[in-house]
């Protein structure tokens, strides 16, 4: 018998890191070993774990791994995307972050330059969000033993009343932030050799919370889920929350906004955006009544793109399914992500 | 001008590392982006960060990333130091450890039996202390993205009251509550081909909750300084400490607990067993009145081989340093460690 082994499909983000967790780690344990008492942990598929609190409120903790070739690119770079892809965990989650913490681990021979240029990126986000770098860890792999820079993060973050994707009812309305897939079509042309650039392609990474501050502040117990969409891209997101509520998603193309240079690389390669990494859009499920009010509220605070791009149902029959509307006329089904979707990218 | 590139010895715990973490981070930042007011961050060396938390108690956090070549060895794996270091950081700081978070990052063709393995062996010590893990990454690199298996960590902690090293005065006296050298002899002597296990030599790795937990219990108020001596060892920890409260340490050869099987292999290589990491082994700084104490309860909490092995002294001269008396009566200063000590073993 053959020996089964890792594949890069394993950690793509799709259907087969879903069944690989859930053998390695979810199936292992029990659930008190899975969550703290009270709070959220590996038992439900959100953006972090909350930890209540002596008082009442809640941690909210995240933490994710970095990878993306090139480490620079149009809009950004690894260090800016680690700083902003983990102080966005924990604004989904209806925290505000207090406290970062970073594990850099670079490739013998990697030039001093290069690492100073990334590091200051992702201090520049910090300073900038007035979120302190408490602790770290920093370590050296020889030639081979690491491919150029890898960075941990880890976001701490409090929140009075956490927002559990779980929560999202029939009724509720998905609204997009911004348009879908920026940062994935940047990474995927850049790594196919093209200009991304030159075709209009740029990375839309960058911090959420001039978005989900204020939101929270004003219309934060309509907010029933939020994510940002990465790994996996809205597609993922949406499974991820029908399937955790129980309900059915059923989104209209024609709503979703996709910018131009997006639509026709992702077009050329054959790539539905819906897949595609953001890392600058929050992804919202919020109570039906008040969509409108919340979409004029982001369209003030800036997101002259925000959408309301579907709708929230019950069905026996569709449960935990998340059905596409396309504009020419067709209902389908819209697939969790498999495969080696979008290697390395965030 | 030839252009300055990361070399191992920039990641192996010793002064280059201090060198390059002070130059990429430490100086670029302000006091106010280095910690959460009222907590410890990266401006003091400690084993993790305190952040202050409404109620008056603190939140502990502590991350680490652990490569160890071999992945497994004679008592354990890298699942198993992982789970213990990221644990033991907690409890070093006075925290009693809530959460657990991991990231793994795996190099694709790795065999699925050997990953499951090592989660396994993971696992079974958060069940053993009743640690829930409540969130994480999992990630695969392209052949030659990472070499086998990294596993980065994250753990969270309550303490009323941290344990912070810089509190060490003069008059402490130094206690180890094991002997030193353990894990770091048996991984060089694996990774030089020699059949540790044969030569008794053997990984110590184990948490340190039913030493730390009771101690803080009885004796809290008088540990004023504690640490798990792991990459660079004791000599590491009492020069982070010297320096962080501006004292002078001495130890005693003649005191100090090391093996034989470790002492004979340390001799062979030149190496000092100061310098070699310890996995289950903590180092504390105690009131000096209370020390004799300290270790009588030490002892009946099943460590043996603890001992007093030295003292904090005032002095204009040498402050900031540690002087080590060895047993045939000379005294000279037990210097950080530089270099590259002993890669890839924690």
């Amino acid at each position: 018998m053959k020996e089964e082994r890792i594949t890069l499909a394993h950690g793509a983000g799709g259907k087969e890191t879903t069944e690989i967790l859930e053998n390695l780690l979810f199936n292992r344990l029990d659930i008190v070993y899975k969550r703290v008492k009270g709070g959220v942990g590996i038992d439900l598929p959100d953006d972090g774990a909350t930890i209540p609190l002596p008082d009442g409120s809640f941690l909210v903790v995240s933490t994710d791994s970095y990878t993306v070739k090139p480490i620079r690119f149009p809009g950004g770079d690894i260090g800016k995307l680690a700083a902003c892809g983990s102080i966005n965990d924990v604004l989904v989650m209806g925290g505000k972050p207090i406290a970062f913490l970073d594990m850099i681990v670079v490739e013998e021979g990697v030039p001093m330059s290069l690492l100073e240029a990334i590091v200051d990126s992702m201090l520049k986000v910090l300073r900038e969000e007035r979120v302190p770098l408490v602790g770290g860890d920093f370590k050296v792999m020889p030639k081979g033993g690491v491919d150029g820079v890898v960075i941990a993060t880890v976001a701490l973050g409090l929140a009075r009343k956490p927002i559990i994707d779980a929560e999202l009812k029939p009724g509720d309305r998905i609204i997009v932030t911004g348009p879908l897939g920026e940062h994935g079509a940047t990474i995927m042309a850049l790594q196919h050799g093209i200009d991304a650039e030159s075709k209009g392609l740029k990375s839309d990474v960058k911090t959420l919370t001039g978005i989900m501050i204020p939101l929270m502040e004003k219309y934060g117990e309509y907010i029933h889920a939020a994510r940002d969409p990465t790994r996996g891209g809205l597609a993922m997101t949406l499974n991820d929350w029908a399937k955790a509520s129980g309900t059915v998603i059923v989104v209209e193309e024609n709503n979703i906004p996709v910018r131009n240079p997006v639509k026709a690389y992702s077009e050329m390669l054959g790539i539905d955006p819906l897949y595609l990494a953001c890392e600058g859009v929050a992804a919202l499920g919020v109570e039906g009544s008040r969509a409108g009010d919340i979409l004029e509220y982001l369209r003030r605070l800036g997101c002259c793109k925000a959408s309301i791009i579907g709708e929230v149902k019950k069905s026996e029959k569709y449960s935990g399914l998340v059905l596409f509307q396309s504009a020419v006329g067709g209902l389908r089904i819209l697939e969790p992500p498999t495969g080696v979707l979008v290697p390395r990218i965030c």
